[in-house]
């Protein structure tokens, strides 16, 4: 029996019921062109038999005076937990999501170990999708991850002979980590932090908060803070339903995109993302005047082999406020540029400290005596990096890894993106009922990378008019069965935008 | 804007993580013999564009002031009601089983009026399988059956130009039952209805419950009371993951049992349970010395036309300890019975009155001083008259219909039932960890019920040999075919028992 982290435990006890906090990641897989039809249902089959767990797979929760610890399933019933499933007919991306949205919106129960896996056949392409989804107090997204490489390999062959991912588990049973601003527990850790090193660490800390929030004072358009986002439907009360979306663009484009205007790739995405949602927003005619701001989490994991992961928060305003793209691009540049510079003289412990105050709402309004109508952010923009060249799950080779994060009660839309070296898998998770059709900012998003395209001189292999949604393969439910890697300057829509509305 | 009824506010009050609190049915149709390869897909495009909802499938919580109201939902969305599934191949029973024990583990969204409708396809034998989950503050099982048939006809024809459920709605709003014993919930409906019928109502039934306890001291074997239960596994603590398991057996078979034994169809009923649960706590080394304890419920709903149902429950034991099934049966029709003349001439109000103190635990344990260390009951098994003749839905023909109940903690199995005019179809849930393998009391209870055959002198149209399990139809995984009708005095077996392990 080993207890959990304060971190961990405190994903269990802010769980509720319009609030499950697992995280899922969708796989789809290529299989080999000689695979016979039913290779789906064969590998479900034989699947099925692997039911050897080990850690984390076959730990459950035990609670002992109040506290959470796991322990070793005696019970183990892998049936509970690998799921075969069939999409009905047409097969189309949009009858994929449809079931993840729905599986997703679903608790994992504590009897049992915290994760199940569904295997989905019926895919019209041919491909089979695989849904993972486990209980973030067992793992964090990154972490989750590698664990699930460990059970892939670059060689076709050597995959189709390796166990699955319950049988290959994890490298160390030691994973934590905060994906989503949780104040009160982040701030904790960081005290944690702090403590082991000693209160010389702290001045460099409170001396850059000061002086953070002196240049937000002094209208440095540069600086966003939590606590300033202006409210919008984002900041909405959950239902208990999600509606997941998920679309990749071609890293090569947004990276050309990046180098022509001095940015990263992670600046793209969030480019990307602010303006597909002031597309979003101007459409329902709820756009504020303020820009939105986005929690960005920053990995601050400095050893690369265990799973301990720390993240801390920087936050970026997505200048949703900016009618121009390349404009908008600039803006969140600087910004990101800014917080950088902040931190990087510090260390982990101080860059969690760091985060953790400027998270906190009551600190900040203290300090600042500053409006309460405002919301601690709008949205979160994850970036995750993911493997960067061919890999195989059972002989199948890996064509997209969108990750379904979680929510947190008013903010009501996760963006968490996996970048690849052929494609940027986009994953999108919001409360149904909050954020309308949300599946529409798939579109956007393509309409975002079209404009920011157009406006710093490339010309892109298909049309670009970003005022007319980008509809062709995907309305007609069609994505193409040939492999990515054949036109890698060229959007591939294996995930489409649309469930049945 | 309508209030909730106290009972239908326990039904959402007394929900739980591991506890939800809505009933499902389970509906098999057999497509007319011309029809379209995608007669399913078609059905679900059809349904899936009929999006006016009416009352009470159109309304959604509100609270105000901490009491539940119903009010309709501004924002209906027929998507997040309606979903079109399809089994993984080879679509065995055993893969719909395990589709619908999945599904009915999951919470409804309190932010969505309280019902999903799930339209099945991919059944080897060409059927389709609606499952309809909807929240029992909503709805009681009675209740549901009849919304359903108002969407059905005895002519086929007639019955595919019929609306789904969600257009025809409930023939009145006012909805109530009580089909599994809430003590607190149903003392507190009893004494307003005692209330309404005035202090004299209360006396005979205080006379009948001491008599019922003064027999009971003076060791009738006939009598059975709640608080009596044995414990075995089946008042285990409830996980929150459900297994479903569903069989039919054939309705002259069981009523030639019935009246050469000189009992009723819910007598065999009840002897088919007790034998077969005596056989599963055998097989598992847990049978308790006395015999189990079933609360069962007993509709006293006088007026057949409102929705509003009064179901009081009578306690029968299940005579596990009597070896011989003959000898069960007798045994459980004398308790049958004295419970029927014990309550003969009360009213309504007086059935419940009674049913309710004699559900009080506390009650009875300060009038009698006995034992904590027993249960309230060891099961609910319900009875629920179906539909008397052939009937259908959207031009295919009703061969099944499967009640999927609720549990309440340590109470961890529920069987329903519903008699049909050809087959009794039983509706099995329980927990899926504390309840092992329970898919196996199907099994059980056709060897019962040919045991009964046996000792009854009927020879049953099959072999019967009551110590070797009955698996040929099922384990092979291909149920018949055939129509139910054309073999009324055999077992047909087109629900399955093995989900896989």
């Amino acid at each position: 029996m080993s207890k959990l982290s304060l971190v961990d435990d405190a994903f269990l006890r802010l769980e509720s019921r319009r609030q499950p906090l697992h995280i899922g990641m969708l796989m789809l897989f290529e299989p080999p062109a000689d695979a016979p039809p039913d290779f789906a249902a064969r590998l479900a089959e034989r699947l099925g038999k692997s039911v050897q767990a080990v850690p984390p797979f076959n730990q459950r929760l035990a609670q002992r005076r109040g506290l959470h610890y796991w322990q070793e399933d005696d019970d183990f019933d892998l049936a509970h937990h690998f799921v075969h499933m069939s999409l009905p007919k047409p097969g189309r991306i949009r009858e994929l999501l449809a079931v993840v949205s729905r599986v997703h919106s679903v608790h994992l129960d504590r009897a049992y170990p915290l994760w199940r896996m569904y295997l989905i056949e019926g895919l019209e392409d041919g491909r089979i999708a695989v849904y993972l989804k486990i209980h973030h107090s067992v793992v964090d997204g990154v972490a989750g991850i590698r664990m699930l490489m460990k059970s892939m390999s670059n060689d076709r062959a050597v995959s189709a002979e390796m166990p699955p991912p319950w049988e290959v588990g994890a490298a160390s049973n030691k994973m934590q980590a905060m994906p989503i601003p949780v104040p009160a527990v982040e701030g904790f850790s960081a005290l944690k932090l702090m403590a082991r090193e000693g209160v010389n660490a702290a001045m460099p800390v409170i001396r850059r908060v000061r002086q953070t929030l002196r240049e937000f004072r002094n209208g440095d358009p540069d600086i966003a803070l939590a606590g300033e986002a202006p409210r919008s439907l984002l900041n909405s009360k959950l239902s208990a339903t999600r509606r997941f979306a998920a679309q990749q663009y071609s890293t090569p484009r947004m990276r050309a995109v990046g180098k022509a205007a001095g940015a990263t790739l992670n600046d793209v995405v969030l480019a990307m993302c602010g303006g597909a949602l002031r597309r979003y927003l101007l459409s329902l005619g709820q756009l504020p005047d303020k820009p939105l701001i986005a929690g960005v989490p920053i990995s601050i994991r400095r050893d690369d082999t265990a799973f301990g992961n720390e993240v801390a928060f920087t936050i970026a305003h997505l200048a949703t406020n900016v009618e121009d793209p390349l404009e908008r691009l600039q803006a969140i540049k600087r910004c990101m540029d800014k917080n950088k510079e902040r931190l990087q003289a510090f260390s982990p412990a101080q860059v969690m400290a760091y985060a953790a105050t400027m998270l906190m709402p009551g600190a900040l309004n203290m300090l600042f005596g500053r409006s309460q109508h405002n919301a601690l952010g709008s949205v979160v923009v994850s970036h995750v990096p993911g493997p960067r060249e061919d890999i195989y799950w059972q002989g199948a080779r890996l064509t997209g890894l969108y990750p379904a994060s979680l929510l947190f009660d008013t903010l009501a839309l996760n963006i968490t993106v996996i970048s690849r070296h052929d494609y940027v898998d986009f994953g999108l998770i919001a409360c149904r009922k909050s954020v309308p059709q949300m599946q529409r900012l798939l579109d956007y998003l393509e309409d975002e990378l079209a404009a920011l395209e157009a406006r710093v001189g490339i010309v892109a292999s298909r049309a670009v008019t970003s005022a007319v949604p980008a509809t062709p393969a995907t309305s007609s439910g069609k994505p193409p069965a040939a492999p990515a890697n054949k036109r890698p300057a060229t959007r591939r829509k294996p995930v489409s935008r649309k469930e049945p509305a």
